[in-house]
Formats: structure tokens, C-alpha cells, sequence
């Protein structure tokens, strides 16, 4: 295993400590329990909570900030945050109007998520983000999985916040872009969890995995290596089958990669996803391709599509102000 | 080799148009010669023209915007522009006040730009960068070679031009950072060119190619892993020895990860270095975090460290509205 490490111990803290150095004009660090919180706190408005396990960098941590997340409660490495991270999240976050916990849907996380909600004692609801539609049960998960589409869910419901929404309006908000959107990854090559020092998975030097989870966890089949716009349609189709768009349609594309693919490559995808979306008739408006949410090293990306309302653009298009989305 | 790609020929050419479907609002394509230009040209400033081979990106294209360069030129992967991408890119972002051409030192970027020059018969200079302290000459290089320290020159000078300066202030401020900025990396795997289809370089399960170059060329030594602060200590030491500054200097740290180190890293990277530097009696006073000058997939990073001045950090704090750097 081949890291950038001290000891498995040190890794989560320590790179929290990093990031934070490194945006001290934007971001706090709370030490024990720990978690990233915005430096200038929130007045008299909704405050947005998310977290789950380290290793998707730069979510959740990279999006804390103005016009997104309040705070972001980073687990070990692909395990959940504890209750008691989330519940002094939550209470430091808390500007009188209630805290939206967002969660990406894993047992481990829905299972903490719901022990800090039994112990708040404050307003707040529950927001689950399930947009992938590879599997309906993982290795990990009841239901489908959130993957890359859980950004897209903090940056409009952060964005409807910071407007003055109340608690419901960002839960009713967030629902409904959850509801719109949908994705679909494919690796080829597995992560290395440092305390396992070893790849999650084999896979063969022309295999692909399709469908693959933002933990390595197995996807919906095996196949061998195709051309990039062959991949790109694997991709869209299930995509495209379940969110059943009238032609004509606005849609956000979100090329996402999973850490270890070069930029170069992702934006290959994004000129073949969206050349391919609008012969599908869709009118392709917003795009974010990037290294989003990631699986640490892993080779891989995934296509995110959001079926877009006014509402949604004017809540995409509103400022943010974070460590990795900035605009 | 499994990437996300078409054909070797197609890969430079459609990344490119992604890029600029991603970013619409910001940026335009030139298709023959390839290039990418501000959307909105600039009126009677300096405009910056860069470029190199492709396979180091965001660097140079995704620097496109704003309070930064006007115009990039993308060449093969690992492979200098042409002299033709130049001389167009330069005479459609020319705003009557000349052109800068920023140059890593390669010698086939020196060819190209140094072509270009001649064929140009409008106002120009060149600026050539050279951070890398790890070798004086390599397999790519007489001198020198250019590295992430290009992004912090860029910026800087990209802030001086579009505050009004003329074409020597900016050629001068471009060649103070450059002399003030020292950079040093250190690779685990190689990248795999397109065009090769196999790893650049072969490298042992526990070895490290220390002072490795961002085309994967090799550095000083091969070394057997290390722990994190280890590696950055052996990093920050000929950085240091290079600069020689006076204790209690302002200085910039840019961490850099080469395309295939997960961002928990590059964050643990800068939390251990930022506190060496600190020990070392030095104000670490601006930070940047996140894989910019990258060398496709390969997994690695770069310390670079820049010595500040009053107008250095005026002009790093200046905005910049870029595909991957704004504020």
C-alpha cells in the first residue's frame, strides 16, 4: 500500500486539520467530536448537516460553507460518522430555525443519522439522498445507494437555505431534487482502505466493473473494456429509463469521477454525455464535472442527471462559497 | 490500459470541447488550431498566452478566465503545442497592449514558443518558468523544469494584467514569483500515456521515485516508502535550502497532487507541511490544496512553496473566475 500516510489513526483528523488550514477564512474545525463547521456562523436561518465516512473527499467537508453546508461530520475511512459528532454538529450549527440532516443512504449511516436525531433536541429533520440507480440492495445498503448525486442535493437545498427557506421548504426541496435525479457509476480499478491495506476488489486489466459503489462495493455485472462513448450510453440508459424526461427537457449533467481518473478523461465524458443527451432530445443547461465524490484512488467515474424546475436552476445558479464549489 | 477514451487522436480535441461545454459562460473553443480563449475578450490589457503538452490538466486550459490567462494551447499528451495553436491564440486575445507567453521549461514548449515569437508580428515577451529544484537537467529539460509553481505564476501575473499592467510589469512581477517559487515532487506509480499504452516508468510495490518529474521522467533517487512527515521533510529541504529565507517570511503553500493521490492526502500533506514550515520560524499565510499541474493518473504529489511579497499576495488574493480556480 502505497499512501501518503502517518498512521490510520492520524489520517481522518489530520487531513481535517489540512483542509481547514487551508480555508481558515471559510471553515472551523471542532476537534472532539469531530467536525468542520463554518467559521462565521449562520443568523436566523435553516443550517444544513451532512457527513458519512472519509474517503469521498472533498464531499461532505469540501462543501461546507456559504450557500451550502453548515457542518460536515467525517467518519473513519467509509464508516459512518457517530451520533455523537452529528449531535454537536447540530447544536453548533443550530441559528434558531431548525437543522436539515442530510444522509446518504448506507445502513451505517442511516443508523448513526437516526440515534443523533433520537438525541436532538432541537427542530430538525431528515433528508436521504438515494439517486443511484445501479442496484436496489448493496452490500451495503437498503435500497438504492446516494452517490454523486448528494452534491447536487447540498447545493440547491444549501442555496434555498441561505435564502431564508424555512426547515420544511428545505426538506420538501430537497426531496424533490433527490427525486429528479439520478446515477450510475463504473470502475477499473478498486480503492485501497488503509486499515485493510489491500484493494476491496480484484478485477481483471480489461474488466470493467458496471454499476460500481462509491465503497468498490459490486455494481450490477462485470464486462470488458469498451470505447468511452460506448460507455457513456451503458451509462445513460438506465438513467435515462428511470427518470422517463419529456423531450425538451432542462437537465444538470454531472460528470463526476471517482479519484484516480485524470480530468482530461472526465471531460471526454462530458462532451460525449452531453452530445448524447441532446440527440435524446434533453437541452442539457448546467454541468459539473470534477472530482466530486470520489472512492479515495479508485479509476472510475459516474454520470449524475438532474431533471430541472426554475426553482432548481435559480438554486444551482445562486452563489456558493466553499472549498470546492465556488461560485 | 483502461481509460475512459475513443481513439488517441480524438482525446485532446473532445476533452477540450467538454471543457468548454462545462464551462460556456466562461470560456470558447478554437478548433483548427486548437485553442481555448475567454468567451468575453479583454479590452487594452495585456493578455496571457499559454499552453503545453496535454495531460497536466486543469493546468493549462482550466486557468482560462478572468484574472488569469486569455488563452491556452493544448498539445498532444506530453507534447508541446505546435507553433501555429500559439501564433492563432495570440493574435485572437491580443488587446492591444501585447501578449505574455508563459512557457514551462521543456525544451519542445521552449521550440514551440520560441517559433511562435518569430512568426509574431504583434508586441510580445515570453516569461519562462522553472520551479522544480530536483534536477538541473533532465530527460526533457536543459535547466530547470517547469512545474505547479507555473499555476501560482500564472495567477499572479493574471491578477497584475488585468489591474492594468504593461507588458514589462507583468513580464517582471511573472519573473520575481517565478525566482521566488521552488517546487519538489515525489510519484508512487506512473501514468500511462495514451499513445504508449504502458506505464512510463516500472516501480517497485514499496519505492518511491523522489524528485520525479510531471511527465513521469525521474528525479533524483529511488527510495523505499517513508511515513508522510517524512516525505515531507525530505521534500521541504532542498525547497528550502533553494529559497534561503529569513525566519519569519511570509510565504504561499501549494500542495499538489499529481492526478491519482486522494484529496485526504493531498489534505494531510498540507497540515504536515504547513506545520514544518512553521517550525522552520516561516508564516505560512496562503495555502492551495488539490491536484492542478497533474501528470494524467499518476499517484504522487508536489510540494511548492513561494516566497511572498506585498504585491504577490495582493495579486494572489485578487479574483480569479476560472474553470479550477475562483474566487
Amino acid at each position: 500500500m502505497k499512501k501518503f500516510i502517518n498512521s490510520v489513526d492520524d489520517l481522518v483528523p489530520d487531513s481535517a486539520a489540512g483542509l481547514v488550514m487551508a480555508h481558515a477564512d471559510l471553515l472551523a474545525l471542532n476537534e472532539d467530536p469531530l467536525f468542520i463547521h463554518r467559521r462565521v456562523p449562520k443568523r436566523g436561518l435553516v443550517a444544513l448537516v451532512s457527513g458519512g465516512g472519509s474517503g469521498h473527499e472533498p464531499l461532505h467537508s469540501g462543501y461546507v460553507g456559504h450557500g451550502m453546508l453548515d457542518a460536515a461530520c467525517p467518519g473513519l475511512v467509509f464508516t459512518a460518522p457517530v451520533p455523537d459528532q452529528i449531535v454537536a454538529a447540530a447544536q453548533r450549527v443550530d441559528a434558531g430555525q431548525g437543522v436539515l440532516l442530510i444522509v446518504k443512504n448506507y445502513a451505517g449511516d442511516c443508523t448513526s443519522f437516526q440515534m443523533a436525531s433520537d438525541m436532538l433536541d432541537i427542530d430538525h429533520l431528515t433528508l436521504l439522498v438515494n439517486d443511484d440507480v445501479a442496484v436496489e440492495n448493496s452490500t451495503h445498503t437498503t435500497g438504492r445507494r446516494g452517490v454523486a448525486g448528494t452534491v447536487i442535493v447540498e447545493k440547491m437545498v444549501g442555496a434555498a437555505a441561505e435564502a431564508g427557506a424555512d426547515l420544511y421548504e428545505c426538506k420538501a426541496l430537497g426531496d424533490r431534487v433527490n427525486a429528479s435525479t439520478t446515477s450510475m457509476g463504473i470502475a477499473f480499478s478498486s480503492c485501497i482502505v488503509p486499515d485493510a491495506a489491500a484493494p476491496t476488489f480484484d478485477i481483471g486489466e480489461g474488466e470493467m466493473e458496471v454499476g460500481v459503489g462509491i465503497h468498490g462495493e459490486p455494481g450490477r455485472h462485470r464486462r470488458s473494456m469498451m470505447p468511452a462513448d460506448k460507455i457513456v450510453a451503458m451509462l445513460l440508459e438506465p438513467i435515462l429509463q428511470d427518470l422517463r424526461l419529456e423531450r425538451g427537457r432542462q437537465v444538470l449533467l454531472h460528470v463526476n469521477g471517482f479519484g484516480g481518473t485524470p480530468l482530461i478523461e472526465l471531460h471526454l465524458l462530458n462532451k460525449l454525455a452531453t452530445d448524447q443527451l441532446r440527440e435524446h432530445g434533453l437541452q442539457v443547461q448546467r454541468w459539473l464535472v470534477g472530482n466530486h465524490t470520489t472512492s479515495l484512488e479508485m479509476a472510475g467515474a459516474s454520470l449524475t442527471l438532474t431533471a430541472l424546475d426554475d426553482e432548481m436552476v435559480s438554486m444551482w445558479d445562486a452563489s456558493v462559497i466553499t472549498p470546492s464549489l465556488r461560485w
